[in-house]
């Protein structure tokens, strides 16, 4: 299973009942943020996370409302006495944004791993995950994330006797993994859906979100603005109206849809639901603290 | 009259009910903040207070906990559209702090004027206040704050009719200003108290805060930690607790203190007033929103 939390639901500015954007995913004890604005470590304290399970953190792009919490997480970190490396992916100028916010953080207890992704799209596992980058198109590079846990096929006992394995290796090939020379997949167990979230803000609607976004349990994407009057002023600033999020989780179908990085000027979200609800069922107005657990089907 | 509110009373990390430190003080129309913690942007909303009002920041040191929320604070001036210029003082090193966190926010639309101070007491004059910088004792250079509104003397008709200044001079006078060769000082009125605040986190005890500290409206120091136990800590991380906050209160008997920048180690901060109060009955354990006008006397 995966929980997910929307720490900010906020974008631009910060209001006082919702932060920035920043949203924690957890599997199998280890941790990872989406971006990281002002007020994520509060958030996190909020919502009592152990810091020290965070391993990555994934910027989508290195405008101030998606990044400015890390100086102060980088040095919570340090003072919470952490040694293990933290991974940081984003893009091109990522390098620039960390050693700035590191002139007073010069020294941290704890190796960062940075990495720049510079491709149209890259895929990488991290903390069990396939994480699958994909480029946006916002008014300076961006990227959205896929995550995606694969469940391995369904463990076939008659073909394992079949075969001859002991039983004492049943338990790492029902895992999907391959042990002393026996593969996991000669046991030809039925296939079986991970679980797949993927996150994408700030964005006008770009190919690379209908590539990624297929076959979604959860599909989080930027509400930024409600439609009424402001679609051209989306256009213009490289954002997506709930509208248009919408109109791209009825073509996606995932199983649930998130709004986050709400404009300022949305002061009334919640107004926005039933009607964005109409076109699809599945619609969630984010909020700070909005979470779920997802698991695997049966 | 001077306005005061406490933005954030936390140190070292915030939580989710303490911000980090930030002070924020009006006087007639304009405003002034004393440090810029994580949060600050957030509490100055939630305070209702005009971006737009603040024309100088006041920074203590150079420790995040007091400037991480710069970044996010100049972000949002200028997504306001903000032309007049800032005014930001702080120790040596604030040039590189401020060039940092505009690696993130390299276009704004005003003018940033910086001043580096590096004397042990340096006073200057900001939105019609005193200011007077004077240098603490902490783990790396810092300074707290004086903050003087002085007020003219008593305004004397009978002395302003004998030295025949016509009455339409009068007004400017009596606010001590100078006008068309006539001296507010001249009129020989009775001298009157001004308004008077002090503002000293991190530090030891040191005598500057004595020096500066005489005759105080409010005086704000930290509070780091609670006494029991702390005191070897507070000496080796160059803090104070609070009871030697109180101490230093006992002896120069301002109006008011307010123990700020508490230690998430102080859980239920309330708790230690009773105590506090019998040392120095106007100790106040701030939190977050505390705030106060000062009127002179009379």
């Amino acid at each position: 299973m995966i929980d997910v939390c929307l720490l900010g639901a906020g974008g631009v500015m910060p209001l006082p009942n919702r932060a920035l954007t920043s949203l924690f995913l957890r599997y199998s004890g280890s941790a990872m943020l989406l971006d990281c604005g002002e007020g994520t470590q509060t958030a996190l304290r909020r919502e009592k996370v152990k810091y020290s399970s965070i391993d990555v953190i994934l910027i989508t792009h290195l405008h101030g409302d998606h990044i400015c919490g890390l100086t102060g997480l980088l040095l919570t970190f340090g003072l919470e006495g952490r040694v293990r490396p933290l991974k940081i992916y984003g893009p091109a100028g990522l390098r620039k944004a960390v050693d700035a916010a590191r002139v007073i953080a010069p020294e941290l207890p704890f190796e960062i791993i940075l990495t720049e992704i510079k491709e149209d799209s890259l895929t990488f596992n991290e903390i069990g995950l396939t994480v699958s980058a994909f480029r946006l198109k916002h008014s300076i590079d961006c990227y959205g994330y896929r995550i995606d846990l694969k469940r391995p096929p369904k463990f076939n006992p008659q073909r394992a006797s079949e075969l001859g394995i002991p039983k004492r290796l049943w338990g790492t090939l029902q895992r999907g993994e391959d042990v002393e020379g026996f593969h996991a997949s000669d046991l030809g167990g039925e296939q079986r859906r991970g679980l797949s979230i993927l996150y994408a803000t700030d964005t006008r609607p770009v190919d690379n979100i209908y590539t990624f976004g297929k076959d979604l349990d959860l599909m989080i994407l930027e509400g930024m603005y409600d439609d009424d009057g402001y679609l051209e002023k989306a256009e213009t600033v490289c954002h997506l109206t709930m509208g248009e999020a919408v109109g791209i989780a009825r073509a996606l179908q995932p199983k649930e849809l998130w709004l986050t990085h709400l404009s300022p000027v949305v002061t009334d979200p919640e107004a926005c639901e039933p009607r964005l609800k109409e076109r699809f069922s599945g619609t969630v107005i984010g909020y700070d603290g909005l979470h779920k657990t997802l698991f695997f089907d049966e």
